[in-house]
């Protein structure tokens, strides 16, 4: 290799999921030294150009994906380790990596990681997604990796921790003592884009310049309130009947509706923790934007203030690298 | 008019929702003699034909499905009268009925129709929906007209009944003493279809031979048990991860999903109940396939079996065309 890296690197680590590709090239600290953000997630991965002679072996979207996010950072430091999580361990994935069972201890997650071999001869290591058996199943791929890093990153990890993960799915997860001890799932972003893309509620909306708070409130204080006894299904249609009389701008309907779902969320997660016992703390995980919404709506729903951790796949994949042995922590993290 | 019709006419009643027209042509005793069902719902009106000389007073989409649901009744009777209810009544609509307040006597609405001369001379009368203003706004249009045909039917009408009209969007009208008191709009139907549609749920879906009883009642168990306790926004979620962990063929996943939703509407319509007070019957008027799933999921959320009515439309415009004076009770009604 002739252009030599300015800073050496320890470790690639790709946060790979549905949508997009994250890739971080990381230093021997665990400090992110670049930072690529592609739109390859496992959905929608880019396709061999059609024209030109047909290689011997065609390269997969896959392999595409993975030489456009970290080629160039293999060929200046080779032998470099790569680790990656989120879908690109499903079933529709690169490489299936299976689930693990909950109750798990966060430092074995790093002992279960799936090897792939790539074209150019690195090897991939992908992250297991976990599976609750209990109650009704579920399933999680890619949070777990974050929640290791929320938790390395926490004062006084090992007590009792929720960690909220708002997104297309909200996912709460609870940490016990360094174990991930179960989670719940809620469909809320995901269902939020289908009412308004694609019910009746969409008609009457119009985009806001910028979020509405108050509406948002409104949303909330009503799902909280002996006016939400209806559930989610039945307070959403006023939206719709607020705008008809004249009560809700259609540019105050897209947030007024946001507030709805998350406030039903968070008295659902109330109803949930009563029933099982409240964690000492709540963390909250993902854009910035997103928990703050959250965390206007826990303390409404008589639930703790939430710190806000920022994302933490990165942080998640350097701690589980060094489970793995992938790197050494010959110096201090981050 | 040379073609005679061979049994008298004496009122056509036309039940024109967003999505479809159903035109009745009705004899001097409220016998339908005749039916029509057209797909010129209020969103998808027939365009004028582009050829041809341009008239010098185009028709209007209303116009053209006015004329096919019911022009050769009217060539064959002129004079007949015309009473509609529905989206046509609607800001949408052909013209505005403005809402009447709840709560309203049933024997009211039909002295508060609302006229619209058409081309062919013919004058429409549109029945008004109704506007719920106590606590979240709620409102209805077309519904109204079938509890109007649903009470008209009932043995003991007048006591306390609360009448389910399932669909699209699931409306529950208490109505006391010839009166409705008010009502709840539930949008399961709606959110069912952009669930399975337009959610990741629906990517592990197929569809079924048969309804599938089975994962219905199962829906249905979940959603009233402890494990409903997160709500319908976490629920749902187990359609999917179920169906990974090989407890739930693709097939059986739309009616488990529709059990889920069901089930949670009923548990809520419970807790509304619970505060309002219990009716002293329920009754179910819509398609018989979806009625059957309420009467189903009412007795496990411990509410009263259900009697099913029928669709009502037709028998609640003639009882409204009656109070309107637009026909005469010289007969006994069917």
């Amino acid at each position: 290799m002739t252009a030599a890296m300015p800073r050496p690197a320890a470790l690639i680590a790709l946060d790979w999921g549905t949508s997009s590709l994250r890739a971080y090239r990381m230093g021997p600290g665990g400090d992110v030294l670049d930072t690529r953000h592609l739109p390859w997630g496992i959905m929608r991965l880019p396709t061999p150009p059609a024209d030109g002679p047909a290689p011997a072996m065609p390269a997969s979207g896959f392999e595409l994906a993975f030489e456009q996010a970290c080629g160039d950072w293999l060929r200046a430091s080779p032998g470099l380790p790569v680790i990656a999580c989120g879908m690109v361990g499903s079933a529709q994935g690169w490489a299936e990596a299976a689930y693990l069972d909950v109750p798990v201890d966060l430092r074995d997650i790093g002992a279960r990681l799936t090897p792939v071999d790539t074209r150019r001869g690195a090897t991939l290591h992908i992250v297991p997604g976990l599976l609750q058996r209990q109650g009704l199943p579920n399933v999680i791929r890619g949070e777990e990796t974050q929640v290791v890093g929320v938790v390395s990153g926490e004062p006084d990890a090992g007590d009792d921790l929720l960690v909220g993960l708002p997104g297309t799915h909200c996912k709460w997860v609870r940490v016990q003592g360094e174990r991930i001890v179960g989670f719940d799932t809620f469909m809320t972003g995901e269902v939020y884009g289908a009412l308004r893309g694609h019910t009746i509620l969409g008609r009457t909306m119009s985009d806001a310049a910028a979020p509405d708070d108050a509406a948002f409130q409104r949303g909330l204080e009503i799902a909280g309130s002996e006016l939400g006894r209806g559930g989610v299904l039945s307070t959403i249609f006023s939206t719709r009947a607020l705008g008809l009389t004249g009560q809700l701008a259609p540019q105050a309907q897209p947030d007024y509706l946001s507030g709805l779902l998350i406030g039903h969320e968070v008295c659902a997660l109330r109803e949930l923790l009563d029933a099982r016992g409240m964690p000492s703390r709540i963390v909250l995980c993902g854009e910035e934007d997103l928990c703050r919404r959250y965390a206007r709506a826990l303390p409404l729903a008589g639930l703790p203030a939430p710190r806000l951790a920022g994302q933490g796949a990165e942080r998640g994949l350097w701690r589980l690298a060094l489970a793995a042995g992938l790197v050494t922590d010959t110096q201090a993290a981050s």
